[in-house]
């Protein structure tokens, strides 16, 4: 957006079919980049009967998803839902993600991914994925257990909470701690069983295209060899987003661009919504992306009050985090601290640097050189209103106000220039429900698909989201691009 | 962004230059739409020695300038501020519109027009556009007499003054009150003078491209027939933004969509830049906008305290009225309340909903029905503080801190969707800043040009800005332009 980019965000130009001496090998589907998205494109089109190909440029593959707890965002009645008493409906699903998905949000993806969260369920169960049928009560971002069910978005947090009732969503699967790489293993198995060919250490970065400007195949390196792998009927696009290109992050997404940790593997580097622009498909969405830094687990910080550089509060604590901490970036100005007193105070994740530590408020207020008497203010306030059960400024929930009175108070500086935020985009290549590429005038790249998060998916902007939605959403439109292309006239 | 573009939001498909029979007229440059952008690239293009012809869909011309008060941004140690006493130098000119065009500007845009002001100044005086050497201190959206320099952006405001020492950079010609349509007169006389060809009521919706990629003309539609114009050097897009476009306005930029009242001609319906979309150009910052909702004059308004719906402050009102109203948006939700008392209170240009006019402020804060003692708080401190005439808070100018005491005390309703927004588009054609129009790879799109609202410019965002930066960056890039084109081989 400001200065031209430079070649590292670039679109990468196409190879010509003609150009082709002699295809080193042929699939009817190509899948490029083994992750939550390609896994299922991959499965999806294997089950559909396709001769399916899959190149991973990792050794062994997994992308971002392998990375990560492992939440899947179900919903309408999943069996762990039903087994731990939450009543949950698919219109009251379609309500929630609806406003999660985010102002700019594609109403035919959340229609299709709430009216077929069980089936999406039945899906992940088929390759081998166990879900245990419990709940997971505290909020954390995910549990250390291997439990299943928590409420991993705004649900309860108010203004959601009064526009659908609130019920949990997110899903982890039956293994202790972070699952993201159990899910990937069961894919892998699961492929392995279908008969699919993975190839490892292959890199992708350019696709080939026919004069009739069909994609009908990859040019791959392997061992620093090029190797031209033909598709007959499709190449789907699962290579991840883009926050490992900084140039990228920088031309497209000014405000990730200030966040200091990436989430996403080696490969989310933008490789596929470079491939995609090079053959005319549109990116859009491209400034999004969630980002978050962890003030809690302990639970208890969630009874902490967050306020800006005059003091003041500015949002309920108890929202998703990356709602919280996208708060601190657009209304704060990227400057907050989190005030807590000794009996909630616990060690986080990150070291965040305490501001100050002080015995009364007063002192704290003015240790942070904030304007006398505002602080000080915005906790006698908070605490009369903790006491009484009534956040009247911005909802909090009433379990997690509690009046903040014992001694010491810190201040825990949660700005992005001075503590760990993390990040990942939400931007990509515009496509169908069904996966095809579009191109900036809604026409179709023919032979080409994308999914997960090298397209714009389901859910565009981290203030709203919920965990669980970015494995869920590149599963899902992964499963209809690997049975789009599967099902696709032959080229 | 959201669901796909309809198609009065798709770009607008080239003609192929074998199907055309016979060319109805030729000339060296053809520029399209006659606001200041294409006045300016129109002059500069004559003057360069090029056989130029403007094309205008409307009877006059005169585009969103000609509606508008006609501000023009010049520094550097213009004849005014000279005559007026203010010190301006290039360096620190540059300082301040660094800022002001936004976080997602284009550096080398900034540069060269801060380095070129003087002679920019000089080029529309040599047009014939007259400059009183007078400055109009009262802090007004233009000054409603004949008089010429104003403070027009964030100069004097919190935190821009501590980044370089203010000076007045909104030059308004001499004419009473709004002076846009007089800038555009002198520009159609000027161009009489120099043989320009301008056709009126003639509509381009299309470009014409030949086998080589290269534009070398239009079709235009006069009198309901359509007639191919040869452009033999270049074809100039300066057709203005895109906010009467409806369908593209809610496809690209969702907050400005919320906006009731579209500040432009009829012809800023996007179609310069959906010409640009369909031959491969690029359009980025098409989020962005300027969002304004004129709470002053009277200037009195500026003492007047701006709260959330929690009763908090949130900007320094003293601000850009286009940054406070942005702040609004983004921090506020859109919604807000500009509290006045009896001695401030003055009658607004457009009639603001009054919220409540209660005796007390603790009455006010009742019917505004804000969580009990928050706006008390508000209006505590900052009476404190305007007395002792520093802001703590925000930092508010001492000459517009002044207590609010004077009962009856008034809330008025400057919320998005219950009073006037007005509202015009900062997204575009990527451009080099010769005009060139770029494709998303960063290439020149040969033969097409584009300069003000149809393109990228100067200015990308309304929370930063100036009045006078839109007429100042599209004459001057329109000018660019003009010669760039005019010094192009002949295709």
């Amino acid at each position: 957006m400001s200065d031209s980019p430079t070649s590292k965000a670039l679109p990468s130009r196409p190879r010509d079919a003609k150009s082709i001496e002699s295809w080193s090998e042929e699939s009817e589907v190509i899948v490029v980049g083994l992750g939550v998205a390609g896994g299922a494109a991959a499965i999806e089109a294997a089950r559909t009967g396709a001769d399916t190909l899959v190149l991973e440029r990792a050794t062994r593959g997994g992308g971002a998803t392998a990375l990560s707890e492992g939440t899947i965002y179900f919903g309408g009645g999943t069996r762990v839902q039903k087994a731990t008493g939450f009543d949950d409906s698919i219109e009251n699903m379609t309500t929630h993600v609806r406003a999660a998905a985010g102002p700019t949000s594609d109403p035919e993806k959340v229609r299709l991914y709430c009216e077929n969260s069980l089936d999406h369920f039945d899906f992940f169960c088929s390759v081998g994925v166990e879900f245990k049928d419990t709940y997971y009560e505290e909020k954390v971002i995910f549990p250390p257990t291997d439990d299943c069910l928590i409420y991993s978005g705004n649900e309860e947090a108010h203004p959601f909470s009064e526009e659908s009732p609130p019920v949990p969503r997110g899903h982890k699967p039956r293994r202790e701690g972070s699952a993201g790489g159990y899910i990937i293993e069961c894919m892998i198995e699961t492929l392995s069983d279908l008969g699919v060919r993975i190839q490892n250490e292959t890199r992708v970065e350019t696709l080939v295209r026919d004069e009739s400007g069909r994609i009908v195949g990859v040019v791959a390196i392997v061992d620093g060899e090029e190797r031209a792998i033909r598709a007959t009927r499709g190449v789907i696009l699962t290579t991840g987003g883009f926050i490992m290109n900084k140039e990228m992050v920088r031309h497209y997404a000014p405000d990730l661009a200030k966040c200091n940790y990436p989430i996403g593997s080696e490969g989310c580097d933008g490789s596929g919504i470079r491939m995609g622009l090079g053959v005319g498909g549109a990116a859009i969405n491209m400034h999004e992306g969630l980002m978050t830094t962890p003030y809690f687990p302990p639970t208890s910080h969630i009874q902490g009050v967050l306020v800006n550089q005059q003091g003041q509060r500015f949002i309920n604590e108890d929202c998703y985090h990356g709602r919280v901490t996208g708060s601190v970036m657009q209304k704060a100005e990227g400057r907050a601290y989190l005030i807590v007193d000794d009996s909630i105070y616990g060690k986080t994740m990150v070291p965040y640097k305490m501001a100050a530590v002080e015995e009364t408020i007063g002192e704290l207020e003015k240790a942070l050189e904030m304007p006398e008497g505002q602080l000080v203010h915005t906790l006698t306030t908070y605490n009369e209103d903790a006491e009484r059960g009534d956040d009247r400024l911005f909802h909090k929930a009433p379990k997690y106000l509690k009046p903040l009175v014992d001694a010491p108070f810190a201040a825990l500086d949660l700005s992005v220039d001075r503590s760990l935020w993390a990040a990942f985009t939400l931007g990509g290549l515009d496509t169908k429900s069904t996966g095809e590429v579009l191109t900036v005038d809604g026409e179709i790249v023919p032979g080409l698909y994308a999914a997960g998060r090298a397209s714009a998916g389901l859910t565009r902007s981290g203030r709203y989201y919920a965990s669980g939605m970015s494995i869920g959403g590149s599963s899902f439109f992964g499963r209809l691009a690997g049975r789009t292309a599967a099902s696709a006239t032959q080229g």
